[in-house]
Order: C-alpha cells, then sequence, then structure tokens
C-alpha cells in the first residue's frame, strides 16, 4: 500500500500498486473528472505527480502532454499507477465539485393542490375500559373529525406509531396521502416537500413549503457517478458490466440525494423524516439507474425504455429517507433519450411563457428539442456531446471558477472574462461557443472549420494548429491556453447535431424557421451562452433576439410544479403521452441533413431543407 | 470451545463453556422445547449427558431430577454449561421437531372472489418504428383488450419487466390486484395463493388454487420461536430485552414461512414467485411480532395493540418471497389476547356450521371463547396455560409419538393408547385431561383436586404424591410415568380459567348454559380431546354429545377462506369489528368464579353464576 496525498485538499488515501490513481481519488472520495470513464481517451483527469514515482506515461499519455509537462508530473490520473508514495496535485479543471450549480430557473407561479394533507389529531389515551388499538384509535379519530373513511397505515408508519403517539402524547399531525397514513409528525410541523432534478453532471434539490407553493431554500451538488465517466453511454457500459457496478452507480445517486435532502432540511431546521412528498425527474437513463431498472435495452437498438409512463413508489422502497411512509412522484419520461427532465421543462414552459409557434432547446451531452406548432409537440433528441460541457477540449473544463466564459478576438488581442473573475485555468462551454465565432468571424476559420495557420496567435502543436487564446506569459509560464483544430471539429459536430435536429423538427412540422414566434433555451450551459455566438456560428436560427428566451433550470422548476401540485403531475402525464418523438436514427435523409449542419455560417438558406 | 454431540440426531455443535447447552443447541439448529425461556423453571428441555462433564447441578435441576437420574447425566438443557466436549442424548419428549402437526381442519366450500386476477397477454415485440417502453406496452395492451384504464406498475415487477417479456418472447400472464400489475408469469401458470396460519407452537401453511378454491397442499411446522420459549409471555419478554432479540424473533417466523412456502411450492411444482397472494393469521403475539410491530404496550395494562384492523402490504415488504408485487391480507385482530386467528375460526363457523345459539372454543395456552347469541358475538381470553400441551407437567410433552393421547383407569390397572402406537415416553394433553378425569371418576382425586395416598398406585416422590400411569418395570427399567399432585393443580388452573371464561360469557349475555345450541371446540388439542373427560372434570358445560363439534384447524381454514375471496375479508372485518371483547381482569367477581371453577365435578349448579 503506498500513502497517496490529495494536494490542495489536504486529503490522504491508500492505494495498491494495481489502482490506478483515478480509482485510489474515487476510493478516497476525492471527485476528480471522468469523461471517457477510465480508457485514457478524453484527458480531463489531468493531475500533478510532485513527488513520488509512478508507471510509466502510457501512449494516451504521450498524445495528452507535451515532453516538457510529462517531465513535470503531468499525467492522467486513470492512466497512472504509484510505485511508491506520491504527492498528487490536482488542477481545478480536474475537480468535479468546483463548478458553478445553478438550481435557478423560471419563476413560477403555483396554486397548491398538493397530493398529501395534514390533519391535527387530538387523541384520549387508551384505558382498561377503553381499549382501542392505536392505529384503529387514529383511524377512528380521522373518521369522525374529519369524515376520512377506513384510512390505510403504512407499515412502517405502524411500526413506529405506538411509540410516536406515546412520545408526542397522543397529539400530532397525521399525514394523509389519497386515503393512507404516510408520517405522523409533531403539531408544529408544517408540509414540507422535496423537489429533485437528477442530471448527467449535478443534482438539484429544493425544499418547497407545499401551502404556497415557495421555494425554501434550493441547492445544487455534482452527481457522484460522474467520476465513473461523464457521458451517458459510459455510465451504461459500466452498469451493463455487471450487478455490482449498476447497483454501485445507483447507491452513489441514492445517498446523494439523501445527503442532499439532509442538507436542506438542515438549512430550514427541520428532519427529513417531515418531508412528506417528492416529485423527482431526470434524463431516460438518471431516470433508470436511479430506480434500479435495467438500461440494457435503453442503449441498443430499438432503445426501449422499461417504462415511459409516471411512478408514484414508497420513498423508502427506492433507498431514500423522508417520512416513513411518503410517496415519491416520477414524472414520466417521452421516449429512451427524451427523459422526465424534458417533461418538466415542457410543463414548466407551456404553463409559463410558451406561446405561438415555440422552440424549445436543452443543450447538454443529449440535447432535447420540442416544437409546439398548433398545440402539438414534437421532439428530437440529438447527440450533441460533451463539448460545451468542457469534455473532449483540451483546455475544457465545466462551468466552474477560472474558466472563461466569454470571449472576444479583434486583429491579434484576445479579451476574456473567466468566472468568479480569477485567472483562467480553461475555457467552458459557452466561452468555446464565443471562441469559435468570434475565430469564424475573423476568418481566423473557415465555413468548414479549416484553421488559417498564418494568424500570429496560430501555431502547431502536437502535430496540430491551434490558436493561442491566453499565452504562456501571460499564465506566469504555465501551459497556453488554446483552442484546437480538434476543438473546432467537435464544436462543429455539437452544433450540427442541434440544428439538424432542429432543421428535422421545421421539416417534418411543415413549416420555415421564419414562422417560429420565439425560441426558449433552457439548462445551465443555455443561461450562459450568448445567442449572438449560437445564431452566427448556426447553431441556432438567425431569428432577432427578441424571439429568444434563456430560462436556466426549468427541469427543476417542473419538478416543483409537479411537486406541489396533483392537477399538473396529470398534465405532466397528459404532455408526456401527446408527445411525438422523432427517432433522428431512422429518420430519411438525415445523415446529409446533419454534414450541412456541421458547415459553420447564420444563413437560413444553408439549413433550409430540402423539401420544403 | 467443546465439541458437542447431539444424539440420536448425529449432529454436532461447539460450545464455549459462557453457552448452556440449550444455547448451543438452539445455534446449531437443534429445536429443544424451552417452555420457560431458559430460566429452570419449566424442566421441558431435559436432556442426558452420556459422555463428557458439565456444571454442578442448580437448585432446578435437583427438584427436576431424583438422586439417580442426576447421576444417569439427567440435566436440563437451559441449566448446564458443558466443561468438556460431551456427548447428549435428546429425548423425543424435549425436541420440539417431533409431534403431530395437524393443519387440516373443517371443510369449507369456497366461492373463489380472489383479490388478483391473471390475463394472459400477447405483444408485438418493440421496432423502431415502435418504440413504446415495456411497460407502457404492457398497460396499453390491458386497456385495448381488456378495458383496464391506466393500470400501475409495482417497481419490483418493474425491474424484471424489461427481462421477463423478453425471456417470455413478449407471451405471459399478467397478474393484477386492484389496478397494479404485481406480477409477470409464464402463459402456463395458473392462479396459486398462500394461506398461512401463525400459531405460538406451530405454523401451518397451504396453498390454494384462486380459480376453484381447492387446498392443492398443506403442511405443519414447529415455529421456530418455540425454542426461546413456549409461551407467548417469554416472547413478549424477550422482543422487548432489545432490538437486536425482537428482530431476531420476527426473523425465525419469516424464515420459517418463506421455507414452507417453498416446500409446499415443490409439492406441487411451482416457485414461490408464482405465488400471486397470500392471507394470513394469527394471535396478537405472533402477529405483532411477524409484523415486526412494538410488543411492548401489548405486554402491560391496558393491553393496547398497535393495530386491529386488517392490513394489506407488500409480501417483500414484510420479508417473504412471492411474486415480486404480491400482497399478504393479514385478517384483523379483535383485541389484545384475541388476535386475528380467532377471527378466522369466526369466519370459517360463522361461514359453516354455527346456527343458533353458539358457544366457541379454541383451547392452546390462551383459550379464546367466543358466545353468539343472538347474531351479537362476545368474546374472552382465558389464560388456561400450557399444561395441555405439556408445559408445566412432570412428563407432559406436545402431541408427538410415544405420547399417552387417550387412557382408562379401572381399579388397579391403566389403559393407554400412544401416538404412533408406540412404547409410551410421556403424556399429551388429551391424555392428561383423560387421567385427571379417570383419577376424580375413581375417587383417587376429590373435586378439590387433592390425591388419596392410599391406593396402590399412589407413591411418594420428592416429597410429593403421584400416580403411577406406566411403571418402571413396564418401561424395563426407564423412569415411570406418573401423574403428581401438581399435575392435577395445573390442570384444575387450565380447566378453571376456561370455565370461568365460558361463565363469564353466558352471565354477560344473561343466558343459562342450557339455552346453548352448539359447542363448537377448534384447534389441535381440541379435535382430539375427549368431550366426555372435559365434562366430567366441568372445562365445559354438561350438555348432550350430539351438542358438541371438534373441528380442528378452524383458523387454517378461515386463512383460506380470506385467501380465496375479498367478500369473506370483508366479512372477516366485518366480524372483528362486531364482536364485543370482555376483558377477564376487569371483570367484577372474576377470582370468585375462576376459584370457583378449578374444583372438579359436572354439576351445572356448580359453575352457575351468582347473578343468573
Amino acid at each position: 500500500l503506498f500513502q497517496i496525498d490529495f494536494e490542495p485538499l489536504g486529503k490522504r488515501g491508500q492505494c495498491t500498486s494495481e489502482m490506478s490513481l483515478l480509482d485510489c481519488a474515487r476510493q478516497t472520495g476525492i471527485g476528480i473528472n471522468s469523461v471517457c470513464g477510465g480508457i485514457g481517451d478524453c484527458q480531463s483527469c489531468k493531475i500533478q505527480i510532485i513527488d513520488g514515482t509512478s508507471s510509466p506515461p502510457t501512449e494516451s499519455e504521450l498524445k495528452a502532454f507535451s515532453e516538457r509537462e510529462i517531465r513535470d508530473g503531468w499525467r492522467l490520473a486513470c492512466q497512472s499507477y504509484p510505485t511508491s508514495a506520491c504527492k498528487l496535485n490536482i488542477p481545478p479543471e480536474s475537480m468535479t465539485t468546483m463548478q458553478r450549480m445553478q438550481t435557478e430557473g423560471i419563476q413560477t407561479k403555483i396554486s397548491p393542490d398538493p397530493a398529501v394533507k395534514l390533519f391535527p389529531v387530538n387523541l384520549s389515551s387508551p384505558s382498561m375500559n377503553d381499549q382501542l388499538a392505536d392505529a384503529d384509535r387514529v383511524i377512528h379519530y380521522l373518521d369522525t373529525s374529519y369524515s376520512i373513511k377506513d384510512a390505510l397505515v403504512d407499515i412502517d408508519v405502524l411500526r413506529q406509531l405506538s411509540r410516536h403517539l406515546r412520545a408526542m402524547d397522543w397529539r400530532c399531525k397525521v399525514a394523509i396521502r389519497s386515503n393512507e397514513i404516510i408520517g405522523i409528525i409533531p403539531q408544529t410541523s408544517s408540509r414540507v416537500g422535496l423537489a429533485i432534478d437528477i442530471g448527467s453532471t449535478k443534482i438539484a434539490g429544493y425544499l418547497v413549503n407545499l401551502d404556497d407553493g415557495n421555494t425554501l431554500c434550493s441547492k445544487g451538488i455534482v452527481n457522484p457517478q460522474v467520476s465513473y465517466g461523464e457521458d451517458i453511454i459510459s455510465r451504461i457500459q459500466l452498469a451493463m458490466k455487471s450487478v455490482t457496478e449498476a447497483v454501485m452507480l445507483r447507491q452513489l445517486v441514492l445517498d446523494a440525494i439523501n445527503g442532499l435532502a439532509a442538507d436542506l432540511c438542515q438549512d430550514i431546521n427541520i428532519k427529513p423524516w417531515e418531508i412528506i412528498d417528492a416529485a423527482i425527474v431526470g434524463n431516460t437513463v438518471m431516470h433508470h439507474l436511479f430506480l434500479g431498472l435495467p438500461v440494457g435495452q435503453l442503449a441498443n437498438a430499438p432503445f426501449i425504455p422499461a417504462i415511459s409512463k409516471a411512478l408514484d413508489i414508497k420513498a423508502r422502497h427506492n433507498g431514500l429517507n423522508l417520512a416513513p411512509g411518503a410517496y415519491i412522484h416520477i414524472l414520466p419520461n417521452i421516449a429512451g433519450f427524451i427523459g422526465s427532465d424534458h417533461t418538466a421543462v415542457l410543463l414548466t414552459l407551456t404553463d409559463t411563457i410558451a406561446r405561438g409557434t415555440t422552440l424549445i432547446l436543452d443543450i447538454g451531452t443529449n440535447t432535447e428539442v420540442s416544437l409546439i406548432n398548433d398545440s402539438q409537440i414534437s421532439c428530437v433528441s440529438c447527440a450533441s456531446g460533451p463539448a460545451f460541457e468542457g469534455g473532449h477540449i483540451k483546455h475544457g473544463m465545466r462551468a466552474a471558477e477560472g474558466a472563461i466564459e466569454r470571449l472576444k478576438i479583434t486583429d491579434v488581442s484576445v479579451k476574456y472574462q473567466t468566472i468568479g473573475s480569477i485567472p483562467p485555468i480553461g475555457i467552458c462551454g459557452s466561452g468555446l461557443l464565443d471562441a469559435v465565432a468570434q475565430l469564424y468571424c475573423g476568418q481566423v476559420i473557415d465555413a468548414g472549420g479549416k484553421m488559417q495557420k498564418n494568424h500570429p496567435r496560430v501555431r502547431v502543436s502536437n502535430n496540430q494548429l491551434e490558436f493561442i487564446l491566453v499565452t504562456e506569459d501571460e499564465r506566469d509560464g504555465k501551459p497556453a491556453i488554446t483552442i484546437t483544430q480538434k476543438d473546432v471539429r467537435e464544436v462543429q459536430l455539437a452544433k450540427g447535431a442541434i440544428r439538424a435536429g432542429i432543421q428535422v423538427l421545421l421539416e417534418n412540422n411543415r413549416i420555415n424557421e421564419g414562422k417560429l414566434d420565439q425560441v426558449i433555451i433552457a439548462g445551465a450551459f443555455g443561461t450562459y451562452l450568448d445567442i449572438n455566438s449560437a445564431i452566427m456560428i448556426g447553431m441556432i436560427p438567425s431569428l432577432p433576439s427578441g424571439h429568444y428566451s434563456q430560462v436556466g433550470n426549468a427541469a427543476g422548476a417542473g419538478a416543483k410544479i409537479a411537486l406541489a401540485s396533483i392537477a399538473k403531475r396529470k398534465e405532466a402525464q397528459a404532455i408526456a403521452s401527446r408527445t411525438r418523438y422523432i427517432e433522428l436514427g431512422s429518420y430519411t435523409g438525415f445523415n446529409e441533413l446533419f454534414i450541412n449542419s456541421t458547415y459553420l455560417g447564420s444563413s437560413p438558406e444553408q439549413y433550409k431543407t430540402r423539401r420544403l
């Protein structure tokens, strides 16, 4: 066993020579990025060995680093096995726990109509002349005082009932869902529910006052599954490897949600067992992993979910610690790669700002695009890849402190802004989008994405062209931050996938982009991206900026709406059921459309489909 | 660690010097009787050390055995700690696993109306042009083919659904309860349900064809909790000692029921996951321990159950392995010491033979007595003690092979019959009842129970009189089988408790025993007892024998009725709700009535209550 010190965290772990430094970090509870799931491909787990020795650099590492970087101890954590005790430097861009955790989205006004109601109960205590059983006593009281007939009792509530009634001196509040007693709480407790949005990258949690629909507090955390592969495909592959891995992935999320709920409860000084209801959304893979459903049939054609319909199950039967008999409502999925998070987005937006012919985008590794046209909804799922989350980009990182989030290129100078206004350590999605738009605008790259080598900031490194955003000098000797030819290609693939999806929807609905009344962009990246840059490269249609809205985490907002209202849950199911999913994989002419869409430029003619 | 050999079983265990031989037997999985729970009081754990040494005999052991027996190695397993490796002889009367396991009772004709229905389903398999989710596909089929709207799916069924549908090539039977899919079974499966009667001593299990209500197979096993105390009070005390002990007691019963269900399934060549429904009865303590409910408030005045009403919970949420989403229906209790087993008896009997003014007895350690009068039901619970199950009786044993079950005393000779017609090794309840009746009839004991010392078969042993039933010679030198003065007292206490309970019911209903149209005796002991003997000593009213019926395990029969019919479940709840429980502990004049009832004799005048 070698002792491994992780700096600047000051954490210490144990590592065998059979374990990679990435495995050691995971085991020590340190979140290191791993987009590719640990196969040396994505270069997101960069670390520096500042003391100690390890296995010789692999081919992947020689590709990832310059000779000098290798000499300086830079390695990929997934490729490196210690041969002695080591001290490591984990740069911020490799850590999962530093990113901006957006939880807030569009504000919605909810008319509360929650699934669970609270009833104050004041019982007489039993005696030799009144030997009514404890639960029967509560049920009888509910009948005579509130005309609730034949209430049922959850078995776990029942197991605690005799003790609780006596401890609370026969006075309490009874939480009832439909006809079932799901919790016994103090008379001072109020109605609190939990809404959760399980993203591939982050998990957002909200406590909601179910009496008025107001958000009491919210928090975002990293989805701990990120350490086992940043994209959904690596997680599916891991889950399919063995039951142990699937159970482990699931348990990571359950533990994270339980921890998040406990943290939120602490904020408002209640206990998790006072949470009487919950609503959960997530993309289909997150949904399946969370519920312990198999993902094999989801990963292979014809891509079938185990279930799309909404589910109501007991929280404890899915490993969540809320009120003993509390349920969780899981919103319906729409298709194999259109999850309940998108249903929640549609619920939120149809409930608020969506009017007329509306295009809705939720941009991520998979980008869901929906088109509301004549009150018909159709949607597609675009494989836009991890580029906008920093994946597969040489100096890419997520939207954490030190990421370049905005930039402007004028002649030979580059102006940029970083998150937290600290010295730059990488570039996040919105910065990357700006960079490609600026390079295209300044003709450093052409419509095909080819980089011109004669620009003063363009150099050759590792056999490819790259544009220097921040020089080595500006970084006090640290490696320059650049945009490579390959990075530009990644952006082209991403924007091409999204634009092709939009075009399929327009074509299938037989409308022109000019007919769009509005375009709503949801999600964290969507909040921060520059609409003009996105239009300039042709990721989104060229419409007046007044047509665009950026609404933040609309999925979380939808979870809160469904939490607070059973009518809205029904509406969400109705939305999911009537949304028509168009499978791009079998859409005639899609490949040609996609290739056309990878070209940069904002002219509508370029993207106009052939059939309109 | 000492090695302990248990003969004639040929089992071997390990014992520390800190463990009693009883603990060692339990740990080795050998069922040794322990009526008192291991405090040296009941003498039911007699064993013989045939090789090896152990701790010196305790006071309890010196009281239990003659000097010669002690010399021969006879000990109480709960009092004896090994000081070397030992070889033990476990006599049959000390073993829990040898008793007669009656499962059959009164035959009932059921009109099946089960809670779960089966629907054959033939699905088209999904494709790129038909990407409906797996569960949604089943739900859609149920709607279009059977007009079942919006079926729900149990989460554990859902977790297996995708795999099962593919393995069964999209053809299966769907088990539905109310609106919920609780199992996916092969198209060849038929509807099978499980009925269970959890007795303090034994557990009876039945598989029932839910299409016609017929019993497919049945089996009785020892309740493994017996090793931790034969009577209910010792189990309550153990459960209250710590959570660990309560969990252990519960797990013993759950494991036993799962094992029993698996055995029954093997008999008819199905798997436990093809069992789609279950109904369970038991006395209130068994009911609470089975469900993991607290027993503290049940054990102390005012003796309040956690719940009396019927419960429907998922089998798996109570640790039973049936169809993944199957429910168990637990019949309602009536009061703290009138459990759902008695509700089941009343359900069975009101459904079959009970007509007119009827007295119903279910004789056991607690004897439940109900009186149906003018279609009103009232009931009492009598603390009749373990005498009729062989407890606290010098040569007492349960109704296992070798037990004297019938006997006749003429002058100086004793004729007897044993279970299995093998040489006698002890006396069970029905034999004991006969013996006391015969001794009273032959004036060897008087109405007060006092034994006459001048009878040739009466001798003094350990400072008390005892009547020799089987001599040492007749047993080839083994100790004589006797009825002691104390044994007679135990029978008087038992019969006194039962008779006093009967008299309270008659008095409270303001009727005379002559008004009874019939008396029905349920339960295993009740099946085998001799009515004339019971009348002779005054345990039951002196009525013409045509008034009496002995119906066997009516509790198990009631569980089967409730299993096969939801209408009958409602009827059981109605019976439990309208049955009036009379608490003997607070009944004015009960003590005097009880003392009067301990006297032997059949004259109605003797038991007539003072107020009629």
